[in-house]
């Protein structure tokens, strides 16, 4: 059994149960007084049903006590006469028409009061040409959105700034239990805090069929996550085929039939996150983390020995072997021709020199260069060459943590992902900002990471800002990812781990600095995770309670 | 980033990769050198195939190399001439049949070697009459399954053991990737170690849709469970439609039309459950975790007090109160009516006493009963007659420890659940087994606790005949449960949350006692989640790796 509710009113609890009203908290509050249990305190159900909260959180927001209904027959979005037109807006439309009328897979038409004025059009209007447009880390999200009867206004400078708006009018919408569609009077003024707001999902300890990738997707735009960080290969398998080396994934997949990211998927993972204003960078980790590598790739991997013999096991890229960058050349330059976006995930991260230093091909390379027995130094040679290959085909690079802390020289427009907790994230943020290098925190913010009972809290309250710097190293800051490592998930439980924990992720990255309160934001979570589920995505629950719409 | 790898040879690890042997596990084993990060150093990506490995793994089983093919146009199973027929028998064939032939929701034709045997028929002999009949805690689940080409017998006294030998019969069958459906000579002799296998699930906290129930059930029975624990309502809400007090869910139900299990849909579930050899026990928990009961049910909860008057709240079934057991007897004659079953759930743990020692008019009965100030003797008061109420209306029935720990007099026929870890679990079960009561553990199977990394292992481990007793108190231990609580658990997450973690709570109480092997189970367990898989169940992976039919 499981915990002992206090004492309360049951006829103010039923009342309160059958309320229409915004947001009811019943008045059960559990506690939970047996050690053994360890239930966390905070145990009251909750009814959520939409009111038109929206998750991550405007940065000015007004609604008015006004509201309207919206009639399926008589509302419409529409280009206002001086917009620019394209295809993103086109099929934004379309799905949140959908997203706005549809309840469990059936468009029903809503109710419509008399008594109310209708809303009958949402009028967009784009300022810049924004046909085959890819979004980039300086795109402009930001919007102003108008609601007011009979017809509201969408104005933004790019389609990604309509495509945050739509979101942010579709959660504004809400659905009476009688069966009414409202949405209240409000004027939004809306832009993200940091410009980078990632979700790394891991495609190599397993394979995460392309269905549950677009599930994904779908999730970051609920949530105005912008950057699909895709950690697509690793140790355990290489399911990216590529052109210029067919063997990786012939070789290095789970199954090269089963198991693999054809072209056409990446092209279609690419459109699809385009289309909903989600850039796609791509993650090729080296030196290390290569394993899948090695059998698609002859000579790439560097021989361990044990004392003067080979010992029939391979670690990490070679870095003495110009055949090795030769192969980096070509793999980059085919990265580059099939994702669009301008920079790439190069890694860098955990590299253990203990094969290398086994290898007495690698210490008489040691020798030469001068690198005495630093072999640091090794890996920044190596790291130096990839990101000198990187630049000269044409594209910026991410890299890990790792590269700066072990002195790697880097471009100026190198961004660094702050990953581990040592040294302290406040002192790893500082170092690297202080070299004029910008910075994506990544720390806090790992959601593969599970534990019972309400635990989205330490997400929501980690502040990227909390380090001691100038103002000039805050600017630096270009925002954070949500990581869902890979070892323990798959298609299987993909999306209830991640949603609606990443929500709190979404809006520490979006929002003002100084929306801080776990209280307001309970609510909002609340709303985002049941309006989800009623988009059909299965968001786990935070806490016990229900849904005005069940996952079905 | 993630783990490290340890050095290993590429090109052996792509030929694994590409085996098509059994259970390839791959070479790459992955350490986890940095604090922060916490993955638990068993980090090796494992290939699972089918190979024909049963779980839980049978009391006598011999399987030789000699293999055969099944061919779907070919294959049938049979009754044998002098064997009882019923619908329960007659439903299994039918789900075998597909759950063998099935893949990807579609029934394929698997390819025949003119090379192998084939194997054509399985005869089925069951000896007992089995129409219309339901499981008991008596019912016999032994069966012998003989396979040898070309029929097979699977012989039982009851249709449940005949469920028992198809479940076996279907795990030993297994599918290459070139498409041959293929099972070898196997002689199975089996039957269950002990005999109440158990998962709890929590319908109040929040409402797990039936869909979502079934699909429980479904996986129940692929891993040879046979009660359902249904903790149908507690204090959040109150999902049951009552007949004789309608209002208990009209009013205690977080909605009285979407949030609600309707007679129909307690029927489905039983029938659904009893054609799977699934007793249903459903838990009316009393007098604490009531808090939903009060809406409805006016009186029944005791109004607390601050000082002299009434604060407005309740708490608990009210004990002294002639009106509690008239109510508690028409819901039992109700459940009794509704659930088949010979016993019931009443619940009694976790009660408090602030209310009841808050209300004058409860010290002035506690005075007249003689109980002084010793408020379980007035919980035992309302026990008692509770007990008392259900043995009269004709069901046994289970009570949670604490009715025990309390001194309450029970009838000898009572089944007491431990669910505490303190007093420990050991203590406890020779204490309830000391007093000739039958036991049943659950205190170490609460899969509702999650946390990060390969958690099954204590599930696997935890031995319920550990505790200091004689061979009559060892024979009084008739199973245990894996509890799944519902603070966090939905439809969205149920089933990946339980499965494949619950098979190894499956293993314990079906398998010898002897069968404690980790390094065994593993490769039953990520057998048994891949098969659970490919028969559309969305069980989450235990570690790195792959199935060969994911799920999508």
């Amino acid at each position: 059994m499981t915990s002992t509710p206090a004492a309360h009113d049951p006829n103010k609890m039923a009342v309160l149960r059958r309320t229409q009203a915004v947001f009811s908290v019943l008045l059960v509050l559990f506690v939970s007084p047996l050690p053994c249990h360890n239930v966390p305190a905070y145990q009251k159900p909750v009814m959520v049903q939409q009111t038109g909260k929206v998750l991550p959180k405007p940065q000015m927001l007004t609604v008015s006590a006004e509201a309207y209904t919206l009639a399926m027959s008589g509302f419409k979005f529409t280009y206002g006469s001086s917009s620019q037109m394209c295809d993103i807006v086109d099929q934004a439309f379309r799905r949140y028409y959908d997203l706005i009328f549809v309840v469990d897979g059936v468009k029903k038409a809503p109710v419509v009061s008399k008594d109310m004025s209708e809303l009958t059009e949402l009028q967009i209007m784009v300022k810049e040409p924004c046909t085959g447009v890819y979004p980039s880390l300086e795109s402009s999200e930001n919007y102003t959105l108008t609601v007011a009867a009979p017809m509201g206004t969408l104005v933004a400078d790019s389609a990604w700034g309509v495509l945050r708006g739509l979101e942010t009018f579709s959660q504004l919408v809400y659905r009476t239990d009688d069966g009414m569609i409202i949405i209240n009077k409000t004027t939004v003024d809306d832009f993200p805090r940091f410009a980078h707001r990632g979700i790394l999902l891991d495609t190599s300890r397993h394979f995460i069929p392309i269905k549950y990738i677009k599930q994904n997707l779908d999730a970051m735009a609920y949530n105005k996550f912008n950057v699909f960080h895709w950690h697509i290969v690793d140790d355990p398998s290489f399911p990216y085929q590529s052109v210029a080396f067919p063997d990786l994934s012939a070789k290095g997949a789970f199954n090269p039939y089963t198991h693999l990211y054809t072209q056409e998927d990446v092209k279609d993972v690419i459109e699809y996150s385009r289309l909903r204003g989600i850039r796609v960078v791509p993650e090729f980790d080296t030196p290390g983390h290569t394993a899948s590598w090695g059998a698609g790739l002859p000579g790439f991997l560097t021989p361990c020995y044990d004392g003067s013999a080979p010992n029939g096991k391979y670690y990490a890229a070679n870095p003495m072997l110009n055949t090795t960058y030769d192969y980096m050349t070509k793999l980059l330059q085919e990265i580059k021709d099939v994702f669009p976006d301008k920079y790439v995930h190069l890694g860098g991260d955990e590299v253990s020199f203990n094969c290398w230093k086994s290898n007495p091909d690698i210490t008489k390379f040691m020798e030469k260069m001068g690198f005495g027995t630093d072999y640091s130094k090794l890996e920044e040679y190596y790291i130096k060459n990839i990101l000198d290959i990187t630049t000269s085909v044409g594209r910026d690079y991410i890299v890990w943590q790792e590269v700066l802390d072990n002195g790697v020289q880097v471009a100026k427009d190198t961004v660094v992902e702050v990953w581990r907790r040592k040294p302290p994230v406040p002192t790893e943020m500082a170092r690297v900002t202080a070299k004029g290098l910008r910075a994506i925190l990544s720390s806090c913010w790992y959601l593969n990471r599970i534990s019972y009972g309400v635990d989205w809290g330490q997400y929501y309250t980690c502040e990227p800002l909390n380090f001691t710097g100038t103002q000039a190293q805050k600017d630096l800051v270009i925002g954070g990812e949500a990581c869902m490592w890979g070892e323990y998930v798959d298609g299987t439980n993909l999306i209830a781990r991640l949603w609606p924990r990443a929500s709190a992720v979404a809006e520490r990255l979006w929002s003002n600095k100084d929306v801080t309160s776990m209280a307001d934001a309970t609510v909002r979570m609340d709303e985002q995770r049941c309006r989800m589920v009623r988009r059909g995505l299965n968001a786990e629950p935070l806490h016990p309670g229900f849904c005005q719409f069940e996952y079905d």
